[in-house]
């Protein structure tokens, strides 16, 4: 696996801008998001998608998915809603075969930004991004 | 929470396509469903979003989620690809206020029928839909 882009940034071989990680999952920022914090949790141990995924791991993925959502809606991210999605197979839209969880932060009214996200992905300032996230979720524990 | 359909789901008292139900979770099909197999995943106790739902239900949903999206791959569902998404709040497009995942079976080149199917949501033949889930569904287990 040592082609995949995800088991570099598990491994550390990668950088990221990790605003979370535990024994099991590790969540980085996406480099082209839909919207500013677009966050991506992932597996630490490599699975390609849903049908070698441990599903105790799977869980993890979800609630750490879940925690970074409130810390997107907590902190100066200010998010009024939050999409979690999976997209398991090329024909869902994946691109990246290590299993992973987007996590996006919505506003209201911002449904025309995001449906252009999709197409006009930008950096912006990932690590001030970051460290917002990481803040509100130690806030959290 | 009488006003809540999810909730008269789960109390029997409306009827529903069920594909998989446990002690906390059931599951079953969208009635305006983008593409044939669209399922939802709810837990049995009420929550409306991600702040209020309990993480270990949560990772159970996720992982009902998984079950089926097998299921889906399995079956004459013939699934090339699976979305998992749980939308969270009025930004993110959340329509019911009590928690679901969806589970959206895809197929390879569907994009722009995937796309119209936001517009044009049909229930299609529901019941025998679910029996072909619920079918692959036990023969996992
Ligand atoms: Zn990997
Ligand atoms: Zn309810």
């Amino acid at each position: 696996m040592t082609d995949c882009v995800f088991c570099g940034i598990v491994s550390g071989v990668s950088p990221a801008h990790v605003v979370y990680s535990d024994d099991d999952v590790i969540a980085f920022l996406d480099l082209s998001p839909i919207t500013r914090g677009h966050t991506l949790v992932v597996p630490r141990k490599h699975s390609s998608g849903l049908a070698d995924l441990d599903p105790e791991i799977g869980g993890k993925m979800f609630g750490a998915g879940q925690r970074i959502a409130g810390a997107m809606r907590s902190s100066a991210i200010g998010a009024d809603g939050v999409n979690l999605a999976m997209n398991d197979g090329r024909a869902a839209s994946q691109t990246v075969f290590h299993s992973h969880l987007h996590v996006v932060p919505r506003h209201a009214g911002d449904k025309l930004t995001f449906a252009k996200g999709f197409l006009t992905r930008r950096a912006g300032d990932l690590e001030s991004t970051a460290a917002v996230l990481r803040s509100a979720l130690e806030s959290q524990s």
